[in-house]
């Protein structure tokens, strides 16, 4: 049952105060505290809200890229959302976010209206039992934000056994831990919550950390309103790990087997 | 042969001129126009070109984005590039290129100086027979780009047959009609010479156009140069087509088996 009473943790992490002309200040909450600053889901959520918090907001997300050019600290921040074009049925957008002064965050957002059109999907969703058949990950001795989700792995978890696997393939089923009803940037979030490819590759502990990353958003507001608060499927697995860059693509899907979004993103890991 | 006396047609296609202070006067020429505008390829080129130009680069592409916000005429433009952030081993990189006074197209380019690391290839290298086995792709009845590449279709060419297809697979040889030796510039043009998934799956003329693609590059400028100007093995696909936008995926591989670059982008088309 959801506890439509006080606002949901991710409501609080994501939140920005608007300030004059495009700009806003936030602070994400520490329940998604990372290994360095808060968990980059959490950071994309925040680019993309910026934009749809944004008076001259025109449709709904279509695609969001998110570059991390630095850490960013457990304290406030700045950002700016400003429209690079708006064409007649979408709107482009540059957002950047600062923190002490710097630029620590930019991003583009693609919004657009659509309509109705010849369809199809031909990504297969993975197989998976039901989400309440799978154990449910342990957060313990991970950073914080983990437990912020429910993450239930069919494949690929994370293990540390040191071990290292043939491929770097995982699955899992994936809610806020506290249920809470899907949008636009609690999907962004949730992209993101697989670990490391390097990771779950070798088994062992890797730094790394997201460089760059897309998302594609193939479900509407009302599709990402049908799936309320049920896990969704997710899966991810990496193509290539060279010379400290490896890049990560990611699908996920409705508890309906509909392709809500796809993933891609370049991850930097220490040699 | 390679003629080294003239300079090729794509060096003249994304040549810029430095204006002041990171700003730059570009302009497609008409070998590589498309059917609005000149081919998308050349245009991200450009983009990643500005930054590669500029006095204060600093290491190598490791990702770009680039979002085509608005067709641009076959006409001069401006390019300006910004440092966000230099990080000890990265860097990160806004574009935006201007027309008629409005903005048309935003990048955002990531750069790197790599070290030597842990490294590994999941992804498979698509099936196909050596490039010279294989038919040459007619341009005719095509828009002007075309021709300026080599394409052998392995798998999934464009027939217009109206007959749909089970998916929208393609697999290709590829290189510049003239050949030119491989750079960051040549394999960003590459990576766009697919034709939009809808066409391919569909096999009529659908109006298509890509709104953002980033590519992620594997490949140093070592292992650029190490492929001369043999073809590249190309392959794409879609995932999902819904109301008016796909995703499309893709591996460049080159003769030698190594995966040079992954590509993604999401494409407009018309209901």
């Amino acid at each position: 049952m959801l506890d439509v009473a006080s606002p949901h943790a991710f409501d609080e992490a994501v939140q920005l105060e608007a300030l004059a002309s495009g700009r806003f200040r936030g602070r994400i909450t520490p329940a998604y505290d990372n290994m360095v600053g808060p968990f980059g889901g959490t950071i994309a959520a925040v680019m993309l809200n910026a934009v749809l918090s944004h008076p001259q907001r025109q449709g709904d997300p279509v695609a969001l890229t998110v570059n991390f050019a630095a850490p960013i600290k457990n304290a406030a921040f700045e950002v700016t959302a400003c429209v690079a074009r708006t064409n007649r049925s979408n709107q482009h957008w540059t957002i950047q976010l600062e923190q002490e002064g710097a630029v620590a965050i930019t991003a583009t957002v693609l919004l657009a209206t659509r309509r109705a059109s010849w369809s199809a999907t031909e990504a297969q969703p993975p197989q998976a039992p039901p989400a309440d058949r799978l154990q449910a990950f342990s957060a313990q001795g991970m950073p914080e934000w983990v437990s912020s989700y429910d993450l239930r792995f069919v494949q690929g978890d994370l293990t540390l056994d040191g071990v290292e696997r043939a491929d770097s393939v995982s699955t899992l089923w994936v809610r806020d831990a506290s249920p809470r009803l899907l949008d636009f940037l609690s999907l962004t979030a949730i992209s993101d919550v697989f670990f490391p490819r390097v990771m779950t590759r070798r088994q062992v502990w890797v730094p790394a950390g997201t460089v760059t990353m897309s998302l594609y958003f193939h479900a509407d507001a009302a599709a990402l309103a049908q799936q309320g608060s049920a896990h969704l499927l997710a899966t991810a697995r990496a193509s290539r790990y060279h010379d400290m860059y490896f890049d990560q693509t990611a699908q996920l899907w409705g508890a309906d087997k509909s392709l809500l979004a796809v993933m891609h993103q370049m991850v930097y890991y220490r040699p």
